[in-house]
């Protein structure tokens, strides 16, 4: 089966006009199908203050009401992913924007209120990938946003991460599937203050023991669950580092193992 | 060949959302392949106002800066877009959003500086179909906001009356295409204040004279040499209407023909 690259870039990337032209350029000369999934950084935020939309809070985390899902759909569906096309489109990669709402590619399910209400946030039910594989065997990339459906017509935000492994599970059918994070740092670290002190490889044993050692917590735990339930689920390859491993030899980033 | 209808909406049915839940319902059920182009509406302006940014006008037309493109990028492509490709899901339409850089579907040229200044605004110059063509093989519905680019990583604010009719035109060669533009009256009226003065078909030579006995003037001016651009370019029908005229026998509405 032919390998397939499913490349998630997140909010260091994004806000910085600069580095995501590099990326997209370096994006866009990867052989091979790939699919770009990317998440929203700043922009989101720094919308609602200029549109006096007050952010919700509930136990220090976001609450995604009806202004903030329109909030998020302007700035993810339309400025962000739109710019991200039409900068691949020209560096001749032909790419199409999706949402999971786009060919019902992917459906969620709206979280429980109970036993916190955090409002349109889904959490990823299926993933139909029939319009991916058309598209991919017709040289097409898609670059999907981090907004999914309901199938009733509700558009709900989700996490890119889970976006991102849930695609490169979906797409293992057809595929040998290579699931990349890119993040600000160059994998999981040892030591913080070191970006090269990087754990080159982790597996189901050694990350119960970097838990417990505390060298993995906070913002790397959901990322890393998300890691596993890829690697769980047949996905070939995934890694976690700066977007360097995908396009310079010898970089170091993090492997993570059955 | 197969019939493929193209059907643009716009403001009237956009700023109303029963109007555009209940014309979203009847689309989903149209048979046969389709096309939907949808313009914008209010809610760029109401948005422009709530960031505080000051619409800029020359000769009494809009200018579309980089502020303005932002707005419409967001609107038009996220908002507006994926809202109503997550209504069609709902009712089993199996639709994808496109602006004309997804898939390279409609490349423009920004329109000159010359003589008057429109900022970030595109002229129609090429229609890629492969991308549309495939999609519509697999029973799957396009849909357009009026966004294009240029190829070379820019947006382009771009008429969405053009849109359909370049769309039209570019599927001809594999289908027998149908053009209908929906609005807020039955057609084109012989008399304004009545909804039943229907001109029921129009061709060059009485177009010229409705023309010169003012029946066709202003907004319809543009839209009317959209129709005749289509119909002279190989498109089988081009209409204009209420969206009744696609669901409903025996509706009024006006025929363009050659």
């Amino acid at each position: 089966m032919e390998t397939l690259k499913i490349i998630k870039i997140g909010g260091n990337i994004i806000d910085d006009s600069q580095a995501l032209a590099s990326f997209l350029s370096q994006f866009a000369k990867l052989e091979g199908p790939k699919v770009l999934v990317h998440g929203g950084g700043k922009l989101a935020t720094q919308l609602a203050k200029q549109m006096n939309i007050p952010v919700e809070m509930n136990k220090g985390r976001r609450i995604t009401n009806a202004d903030t899902l329109d909030i998020i759909t302007m700035v993810y569906a339309g400025k962000i992913n739109k710019n991200i096309v039409a900068q691949l489109q020209s560096h001749s990669c032909n790419a199409i924007g999706f949402s999971g709402a786009d060919g019902n590619t992917i459906v969620s399910d709206k979280r429980s209120t109970q036993p916190i209400d955090y409002g349109f946030v889904g959490d990823v039910k299926q993933v139909n990938t029939n319009t991916l594989e058309l598209l991919l065997n017709s040289n097409i990339t898609p670059v999907f946003c981090a907004i999914t459906h309901d199938e009733n017509g509700q558009l709900l935000n989700t996490n890119a991460d889970t976006i991102a492994s849930e695609l490169a599970i979906g797409l293992t059918s057809n595929h040998n599937t290579e699931l990349y994070y890119c993040f600000e740092k160059n994998g999981v670290l040892k030591d913080i203050t070191n970006d090269n002190s990087v754990v080159e490889t982790i597996n189901i044993k050694t990350y119960k023991s970097l838990i417990d050692n505390r060298i993995i917590a906070d913002g790397m735990l959901p990322k890393l669950n998300n890691c596993f339930h890829a690697i769980k689920n047949n996905v070939n390859k995934v890694c976690i580092g700066k977007p360097e491993m995908l396009f310079t030899p010898n970089t170091l980033y993090t492997t993570i193992q059955k």
